[in-house]
């Protein structure tokens, strides 16, 4: 058989197991009795094995250079493409160090869970040192032309993003946003809005079904962390989470809209192929940020969202359903941050986890960093290591790099915002009225259709005309910053 | 590495993606948006080609060659045995006639769904043909010292069986049963009780408490066709289904928490090895047909079940509810037949596989023979193809040998009630009490606890002293048939 055909039956496996293991991810959250995890871990390390078995195989390797002198057309070219970079990347990592990496996550997770319940930093300490150690060795096997082992750990999450680079609008970002968070600190928001669960609801139900939310397509549950799961093109699963105490609700369901959408909205030729899902962890997170931020926070989209309230029994007035949404103070938690100060947490966590690659900031030392940054950034004192530097699983699990697409992703929302409005004009009225036909036409085309043939920086400057640029994000929040409680 | 090892890990593997089968299938047929159809078609068929690829391997001949002289414990000689039994039968297939296989099942079912939804036998005859030929051929293949096609058949769901004692056993019962259901033809029998599907909801949910499902361990969903997905040893997820003019909730749901309840009794021992499972559909079925059978259609668990019914909002009189879960009365439509006509539905079915993979049948006289056998053995009119050799997608999805579990599950359930209650003495004062404990204990015992090391019919002879056997189904089914309506 033809090389290019076999390669794309691989890469549509591939495709289909990664499904799989989304359903067994989703399921695990979503729906399992908890008496199933013991039977789902091993399902899942199956399913891992199994893939990664079959995303290195040799022949993968004889099916490329066969390719080499092919005549392609350009879907198959960009498929050949990024078949090989991957190819290339997997084999650059010894399979001992891919076991003993996974090994070590899922200790360092377990680990990292005893340390946070007990605010033991100590003891989380020695399972830290190993995987950064780790992660260290991961990224030195993939570096090439001294691209540096933290850039090579940013690219299984962003391809293409230079170390260099986040370092400078983090820096700039860094600079500008605290004296916002300060501008806002004597404000006393009223953050709170006791919203009864069942009210949230059925407005959720409702303002998803006028953005698209159909029964046909989707599914709404409850997780006590919201995700996504795209398990084909047409079966988008949202999750989000009721409080009686908050409305996160409203922002969560949206935030999880943007990524279900953007999986959707992708081209359908490259549909179980190696580029039919999101190119990337940063454009994703603007896709969620983008609808929760820029939709579900502005002024017009309050009144539909207000209206949704009232409709289920919970009469407010929109501006204070705005305000509340948007209210700002800087906190110990990044998870229920506001819009503002929340990449001040992503800047924190990308100076450590950087300094800790690159072997400048020793584990031992990271609470102490860890205090002295929160305060510097946020203006705020730790007052335990269990709401500071162990307060999020991603160390523990192994994943550097990851972090910086959050902050990427409210910068590049913002960006992609700007440029939507500049070509269609200001949403507001659209907004006020719960119509969003034409930002998801945009989106669609800007930026959802291309999948994974175009990676973070060609995608943004394809859509936007310039590259990542703090400027938009500066422009959002500050009038969040200037407004009177 | 040692070739039991190797032996064992494929083993684990096998079962886990045979979880992950289960529930793809499970989540398609009860959480699935309807989107979602087509990708899970293209994920349910990577697992299959991957499983396939993984239980056909060369290597799995060379440890098993290799294990040929090994000293091993009892549980790995059985390991080793159903391993060999099973890679032996699978390399007698050519892939050529799995593939034919394969398409002809997929094309057939849509067949068979376009002939019924227009009564249009002669549409269906091709694909019918096809199916029956390929199974033939398929049997052929497997057939050693002269078994016959038709018992290699069986045998894929029910090692072991032989046809020449089926064709024995269900002459007799053919025999046995039409004279009783002529019996209580006079009667017309009350069938209906119009329970509103709330009380019904309640009543199911508090009667499977009773008998242990609880929420650690089990779910409870609705599914057109109900079915049971063991995901893991201690993930069960229960359907049912609920109509405003029926109580079949009550008798569906044990039914398929008999199921359940087999695959979490097996000995821990044989989890994530090829043995872990329940040995053949006919065991399978004998399981939730004791459970609907002799449980939920006892006249003293009618009193837990309208005990269940009255709190929940519907008092009605026990023995009112037991005339109703046990009245007799031939009808056209298998799935819904009653206890005692049931299996009169199956032996029909029997006898028309047969004889078309025997060759002594035509596809194309089908109907007629259905007519003909319709009038024997239940002495009712077809009036329709639809309702006649149509009814059922089994012969169209390509499944010939399925049929004989349905009614050895009755015969096997009432032999082993007879042996229990012979052991434990008569079960009805604790039914009265909704007390299940010892029947769950005596069927773990000398039942569930093998998995599949031992086969259908040396289990049943080891449970009940004696070789499957007609007369406890009799003796079952005649005060039923007796009784005035």
């Amino acid at each position: 058989m033809d090389p290019l055909q076999r390669l794309r039956e691989r890469m549509a496996e591939l495709a289909d197991l990664g499904a799989l293991d989304m359903l067994a991810t989703w399921d695990q959250l979503v729906m399992m009795p908890s008496g199933g995890a013991e039977a789902r871990a091993n399902q899942l390390g199956a399913l891992a094995q199994l893939a990664h078995e079959r995303a290195t195989g040799e022949e993968i390797g004889e099916w490329l250079a066969a390719l080499e002198v092919a005549q392609l057309g350009d879907l198959d070219r960009d498929i050949v493409r990024v078949a090989r970079r991957e190819w290339e990347r997997s084999c650059r990592i010894p399979a001992d160090l891919a076991a003993e990496r996974s090994r070590a996550h899922a200790e360092g997770q377990e680990s990292w869970r005893r340390a946070r319940a007990n605010d033991d930093f100590a003891g989380f300490a020695p399972a830290l040192e190993r995987n950064v150690g780790l992660a260290r060795q991961y990224g030195e096997c993939l570096t090439q032309c001294g691209t540096g082992p933290y850039q090579e750990l940013l690219a299984e999450y962003d391809f293409g993003l230079e170390t260099a680079m986040l370092r400078e609008l983090f820096s700039a970002l860094g600079a500008a946003l605290p004296p916002l968070a300060e501008q806002v600190r004597a404000h006393s928001p009223r953050r709170q809005l006791a919203v009864p669960v069942d009210v949230q609801h059925t407005a959720v139900r409702n303002t998803l079904r006028r953005v698209g939310v159909d029964q046909q397509g989707w599914r709404l549950d409850v997780a006590p962390h919201p995700f996504t799961a795209w398990i084909g093109r047409s079966d988008t699963r949202l999750t989000t989470r009721y409080s009686d105490g908050n409305v996160e609700s409203l922002l969560s369901s949206l935030h999880e809209y943007g990524h279900g959408l953007y999986e959707r909205q992708i081209d359908p030729a490259l549909v179980r192929t190696n580029l039919g899902r999101g190119t990337s962890m940063s454009i994703h997170e603007s896709q969620s940020k983008l609808w929760e931020n820029h939709v579900a926070r502005s002024p017009a989209f309050a009144e539909v969202l207000a209206g949704e309230l009232e409709g289920a029994g919970f009469p407010l007035a929109p501006a204070d359903l705005h305000a509340t949404l948007t209210a700002v103070e800087p906190s110990l938690i990044r998870v229920s941050a506001d819009p503002l100060t929340y990449p001040l947490h992503i800047i924190l966590r990308f100076e450590l986890e950087l300094a800790m690659i690159e072997g400048e900031l020793a584990v031992i030392d990271l609470p102490a960093a860890w205090h002295d940054g929160m305060q510097r950034l946020l203006g705020v004192e730790v007052p335990s290591d269990a709401q500071g530097c162990l307060q999020d699983i991603h160390w523990g699990a192994g994943s550097f790099g990851y972090f910086p697409s959050y902050a990427l992703g409210c910068l590049i929302a913002a960006q992609l915002w700007e440029a939507m409005e500049s070509e269609l004009g200001p949403r507001e009225e659209d907004l006020r009225r719960g119509e969003v036909g034409p930002i998801k036409a945009w989106l669609a085309e800007h930026v959802h259709w291309y999948g994974r043939r175009l990676d973070t920086i060609p995608l943004i400057r394809q859509a936007t005309g310039r590259s990542l640029d703090i400027e938009p994000f500066l422009r959002y929040v500050a009038p969040l910053a200037a407004r009177t409680p």
